[in-house]
């Protein structure tokens, strides 16, 4: 199968999300006019995107939305369950622990550590948190997720891969190393912040007060 | 000034953390080459990127920490400060009250709402979580986070911007309609891992079994 952009891949979670919607809404076929109406790209995007996948398409019926969704699923891996790790009992891995639609889309989080004796022991939801010295007995993880102080993140990216992940989502605002064939995503929350303030610095000029303040 | 990518710009930001780090590590000057080595890009983007701003390196000698980090500063807007009103007081919303990292750049969270009256007049970190009903009272909001259900964020993001907002990050798994002039971010974690499980699909077969298991 050829290669796929990240913006690609994107667009596929979002008509797959769409899809669902209208699913649960009993629609049966989609036009890609409000695929991508409610996507804000253009319909020639989602045939162009959706045209890689085969035709699924019926010219002046639109898409058959339980065909497409099935073969969405199937393309973006998620019809399959995948075992997770989050390293790092804090707000963030509470917050993954707690969001429903990680499960429903097939992320099972099995296994919990922190480093911290304070946290050791608790429980996340139904999972104990286990030390992280514990982390390489832990066997049959697929994703890991990064959700620790920054110092600390790329020591937990290598124990990850030690341990045989293929996937990582760190949140540390900190570009890891990983060997090649591990796949990287990052989130970064700072950086979004700073992103919003870098446009409406130059949007309204930095030092400017606006009158009404 | 020119349009940045939003590529560029997170660039910048790293540049910026590259730059925090050494300077607390007391170090003067950085060289183009280790800017790229710390960042996993090439030395001649990062002079690139630099010289959109003016000359600061000299050449042989590399960039002085000092100035580099205090033009990267009020490029990105991290010179003065930021008024943020949070929506959603759950996970999200704690873990972004907590993260100390976010004040340290500017970014201050004057208001929390939420719609829950179990959660409605309790303190998250220092802040009493108002009901969201009283949005439109609040005055003065820079930026808006949203980090509510996902069937609330349209409506949310709608009040945000009618409260004056010019900048909103949006943690629910929704793309909004803002008006042109608002800046819009999105963080989608269920996208982050269904790029992954994409890939991991991809390289392995989804439906192939590994041997271990």
């Amino acid at each position: 199968m050829r290669k796929f952009s990240e913006s690609t891949i994107r667009r596929l979670s979002h008509y797959y999300r769409v899809l669902e919607e209208v699913a649960a809404e009993g629609q049966r076929m989609i036009s890609s006019h409000l695929l991508a109406e409610r996507e804000g790209i253009t319909s020639a995007q989602v045939r162009k995107d959706l045209s890689y996948f085969g035709s699924f398409g019926r010219r002046g019926l639109g898409y058959n939305v339980d065909h497409l969704r099935t073969e969405i699923r199937a393309i973006l891996g998620l019809d399959r369950r995948w075992r997770v790790a989050v390293v790092g009992a804090g707000h963030i891995g509470s917050a993954l622990l707690a969001y429903r639609g990680f499960g429903d889309q097939g992320f099972d989080v099995v296994a919990v550590f922190d480093a911290s004796p304070d946290r050791i022991g608790t429980r996340l939801g139904t999972i104990e948190v286990q030390d992280i010295a514990r982390l390489p007995e832990c066997t049959g993880i697929e994703m890991g997720v990064i959700a620790t102080p920054v110092r600390a993140a790329q020591e937990v990216a290598d124990m990850l891969v030690a341990a045989g992940v293929r996937g990582i989502l760190n949140f540390a605002p900190r570009k890891l190393r990983v060997p090649e064939g591990i796949a990287l995503r990052t989130v970064d929350m700072t950086m979004e912040f700073e992103s919003l303030s870098f446009v409406l610095s130059q949007t309204r000029g930095p030092r400017r007060r606006r009158p009404e303040e």
